[in-house]
């Protein structure tokens, strides 16, 4: 009997999600563990609501918004037209009726002292997820957001009612009140056969992983290999604002510069065939399509991705 | 120029309702004060219901289901739905989505520390209503109902879940953590001209109002009028348990046995035209159709009733 290949990924949301379900569809089924940022979690209206997770969440139990990436498909907003229309509430943020339920429960574990964790881990077996998904943390740890116009923005302010437009000085990393890594996460990555970092946006979706206390240690201490896959194709991001941030942070926007980003935890970086060629002392690269725009595609880049990191040992 | 008559209702949900809205159709208009039986508020899916209050808001609000007399006209239950079907809640507490939106907004600004009575006079308000909606209190006073099935039940697990089916052995009147009347009842109990109660269940909605500590003293302290509607027409209530709490109770279901229960409180009593004459020492009585079918007739039950006090001083 063969036994099943643990892979870990560290993953953001929209972009990454497009690779979990690659992986998610590979044959044999390899087991998964998504470790999900979480430093664009917030309290709006009350409720818990953690985007990135439900993005996976939503991906992986098929029941996705195939548009948009995020959301629930088919999904009606009559709560929120209510709270804008007869309470006048600026409802800037949208939440799907369908969604809502989900911040509904959440909200309502956790105050009754349920862990993100546990929460995250029965919502996924009720909608019948293989797949182990594990926020990076339990404790909050919001990342915000310093902008040229509006000076510190929390990241939902700045990501999606200002629609990442102010332009980024310096984006912060909350860790004083992490109580570090969660057992689940630990095992997860001290266990996995292959440690993956999703084409995410490094600096909104993974640096928060990364600056969980201890993470970024245990990881730089694992025998596993660990791999990344270029989030900058052709020299600009597939979507969302990663290209815009590289060049307010004047670095050049490159798979190359992430590349760097990630030295000293990579052992592997998947490189794009649009992307020119470049060399880092001590990397393993390949160039492989990355753009993912079909099922078939998420799946090859999984497949090649791991059948690539398999070959390093032969 | 006259000065508006300044009205204080006891009330509870969905039959006082009806008396509400002819009040608020008065030409011409007195200031009207509900004072709202919280005694079934409940917290439910993390969120805090107040059924009677909502239920008056939306009545006169003019948004109000029309068949059922509570609840929003017209409203869908995704979130409901969504809740049941993909995450096996046991979702026995009908919460329509535009409903929803309200229970969700109280929620956070009561999590924000903002008093029911604060949040309640907001969102009338912003509904255009005109009257001044009162929580009996801003302590929370649950009522509970000690039933010979189930023991003591909270009061909408008697009252939804089981469909007020269980028999009635006592009905507790929680009001050991009540801060006592808010500042706000006070003084609208105080400049009262005229204090009524609503055809309300005596005992379910009216009694818990009553437990507020140092209100039933108030209230028979005050000079002015008092006088309540007859809630059982023809042995009967119009609608809901009043009748059957009353046999359980071992009372006679007569107006009769009514008005002895608020005897000691009330100076007036009006009975309804079909129920058989009864008179009691020191107690005002008149006969009016008190079965407010229509809009018209619920208009010309509150302008008898006032007229008829009016008389007293004639």
């Amino acid at each position: 009997m063969a036994l099943r290949q643990k892979i870990a990924v560290l993953i953001g949301g929209v972009g990454g999600a497009k690779l979990a379900l690659g992986l998610a569809n590979l044959q044999p089924n390899p087991h998964l563990t998504f470790i999900v940022n979480t430093g664009d979690d917030f309290w709006h209206l009350g409720l818990k609501i953690c985007p990135d997770i439900d993005t996976l969440v939503y991906t992986l139990a098929g029941t996705v918004d195939p548009q948009l990436g995020w959301g629930v498909a088919d999904d009606t907003t009559h709560v929120l037209d209510s709270l804008r229309q007869r309470y006048a509430i600026d409802t800037w943020f949208k939440l799907g009726d369908q969604d809502l339920a989900l911040h509904l429960l959440r909200t309502n574990a956790m105050r009754g002292q349920v862990s993100l964790t546990d929460f995250t881990s029965m919502i996924a077996r009720r909608l019948g997820i293989a797949a182990t998904i594990l926020p990076m943390c339990d404790a909050e740890m919001p990342t915000s957001i310093h902008t040229r116009e509006h000076g510190e923005l929390s990241f939902q302010d700045y990501f999606v009612r200002q629609r990442w437009q102010p332009v980024v000085e310096k984006i912060a990393y909350d860790s004083g009140q992490a109580a570090g890594l969660s057992a689940q996460v630990r095992e997860a990555l001290t266990c996995a056969d292959l440690v993956m970092i999703a084409p995410s946006n490094p600096w909104l979706s993974i640096a928060p992983i990364l600056a969980v206390p201890g993470l970024r240690e245990l990881l730089m201490a694992l025998p596993a290999p660990k791999v990344a896959i270029t989030p900058v194709i052709g020299g600009d991001a597939v979507k969302g604002p990663t290209a815009k941030i590289m060049r307010e942070l004047d670095l050049e926007v490159s798979a190359r510069t992430v590349a760097g980003y990630y030295g000293g935890i990579i052992d592997g970086f998947v490189d794009d065939l649009r992307n020119p060629h470049f060399s880092v002392a001590g990397l393993r690269t390949t160039r492989l399509d990355t753009l993912m725009t079909d099922l078939e595609r998420k799946v090859a880049l999984a497949r090649d991705t791991l059948d690539w990191v398999r070959g390093w040992s032969s």
